[in-house]
């Protein structure tokens, strides 16, 4: 299989690279790293990756901006960097991907447990969390060719200490197992579903 | 109690205004219509309405703009029109609004059943949903003084046969379910639930 793999570099994107890389071709993409470099918040830029890559089976992201602070003083502006760093630009490598993808090929964006168990300080993450959980429910009843869409939810992971104390009493996920969802997702044949990753 | 009702003259804010208005002082907000006029996509307007207001206890908002169409030919464009109409109005009429309600106030939002149970065409709608419903979780954990958020997620409801066609199979909502389910939000003690309303 041809997958692309956005945010490959990153402490997700890395686990999920492992997991898929000695039995499928991968195409990696960052911002400023990988294979292809592209800005998924500029729709002009999902573009051009996708003719950049040609054919291809499924794209995984593992990218996305979120804006974590104290909800008494968060601004419309401050919760726009997750609507657009997180949510509009996984929408929008759907909408647009919806173009080029193979028939059956399937997209596997990354939403988070926030969206059901939230945090202090976290209420854009947790918003925009739940919005992609609602998007893939939604949006698979209407993909045609058979694509499949999921989203994993991982909760914080052993590979990011640095989120541990704004996440008391969460054991954190296992790299394997953060691989294992999206290789779920990819290899598997469901479609619709939002894949919880906890430790 | 004083409630504020954005989307008074609506057909579920009228539901809303029927079960609250003989127990109660409402302030109705709409676009064109009602005490005050607002503009929710505007944060200037939201704070200049919670200006005219003065003190208040409650506010529910059955407000909010969705985009219906196609996924298959979907735009960044088309989606944010259901972002910016429903979800970030009324996030901001939260972020603004926390700084003007009384201690031990409620805010009632509204989503909708589309969030968990998606039909054709609408998955921006679905999406922001998904998104007003972890809001209010995430929400209801940050806010001080005892101030509680709720939303209510009505189906198709009776008083909108404009909308059966889009929803075989769905029985429509009675609109006294409707309105005691912000009942519930308001004069109830919960915070932080998705009120589903279906028929
Ligand atoms: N870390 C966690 O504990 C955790 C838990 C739950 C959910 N998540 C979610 O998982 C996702 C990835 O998190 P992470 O911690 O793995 O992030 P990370 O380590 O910061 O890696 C981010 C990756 O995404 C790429 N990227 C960033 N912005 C991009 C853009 N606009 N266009 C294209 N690529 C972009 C970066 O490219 P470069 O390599 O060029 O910099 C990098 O490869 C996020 O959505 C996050 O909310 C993370
Ligand atoms: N109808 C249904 O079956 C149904 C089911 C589930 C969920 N919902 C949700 O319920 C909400 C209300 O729907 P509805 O069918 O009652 O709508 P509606 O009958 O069209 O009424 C909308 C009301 O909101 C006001 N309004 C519109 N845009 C506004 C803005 N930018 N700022 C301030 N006020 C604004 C209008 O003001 P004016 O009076 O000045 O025009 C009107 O009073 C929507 O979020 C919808 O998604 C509806």
């Amino acid at each position: 299989m041809k997958i692309i793999i956005i945010g490959a570099a990153g402490v997700i994107g890395s686990a999920i690279v492992s997991a898929l890389e000695t039995a499928h071709e991968i195409i990696k993409v960052g911002l400023k790293s990988g294979d292809i470099q592209a800005n998924i918040c500029d729709p002009a830029s999902i573009d051009e990756m996708y003719k950049k890559v040609g054919s291809f089976d499924a794209v995984i992201c593992a990218a996305g901006d979120g804006y974590f602070g104290p909800f008494s003083d968060m601004t419309d502006e401050n919760f726009r960097i997750s609507i657009d760093g997180k949510l509009m630009s996984q929408v929008n490598l759907v909408l647009i991907g919806q173009k080029y993808i193979s028939a059956k090929g399937s997209f596997t964006l990354t939403s988070g447990s926030l969206a059901n168990d939230p945090v202090p300080f976290g209420c854009s993450v947790s918003t925009v969390n739940a919005a992609i959980d609602g998007f893939i429910r939604s949006a698979a009843i209407e993909l045609q060719n058979g694509i499949r869409i999921n989203a994993v939810a991982p909760g914080v992971v052993e590979a990011a200490p640095a989120y541990f104390p704004y996440f008391p009493g969460n054991i954190p996920a296992s790299m394997h197992r953060v691989g294992q969802a999206y290789v779920k997702s990819v290899l598997g044949a469901q479609t619709g579903q939002t894949y919880p990753v906890i430790g």
